[in-house]
């Protein structure tokens, strides 16, 4: 599935309830589902991060419906097959 | 570009120097780069935050590949088209 399927699909799931909660209620729920896929990193259930990690794609996505980003376009900009830094694959900056 | 693809992209970019930080120390990485989205979302900068919603996905990326997540998997076995909690589309959960 695309980047910008899968952000769609947020929208038909998620869009009326969180452009309803607004930009900064919506952010904190993606703080949350960070916080719980850093506790899911700790317990090492497979299966359990797997869901923490499809759950903070989720909120990215349902965020970024709520500000109005593409969150492909900003990626494929971004990230254009080179470090956006040192412009090198692989990536070669000191830091 | 599909998701899958994104995370091959990261993997070729940045998976030697993430998978030597590991797992804790990439996870803060992506936890920092959530901050700078929060920041970005104040300042309503069309440009810089499409930056920063495409750090947090290549942050998210990359630490699925440092714990061996297929993020793509992932994210459409929780999300297959309808809400995981109340399996509506949208979304008819009571939270």
């Amino acid at each position: 599935m695309n980047i910008h399927e899968f952000q769609k699909l947020m929208r038909r799931i998620y869009y009326h309830r969180d452009s309803k909660r607004g930009t900064t209620r919506t952010f904190e729920w993606l703080v949350e589902e960070v916080q719980e896929l850093g506790e899911a990193l700790k317990e090492r259930n497979a299966k359990a991060l797997e869901g923490e990690f499809a759950d903070v794609l989720a909120w990215l996505a349902s965020l970024a419906n709520v500000v109005n980003i593409d969150l492909e376009r900003a990626a494929t900009i971004k990230y254009d097959g080179k470090c956006p830094k040192c412009r090198q694959v692989p990536c070669n900056c000191s830091v």
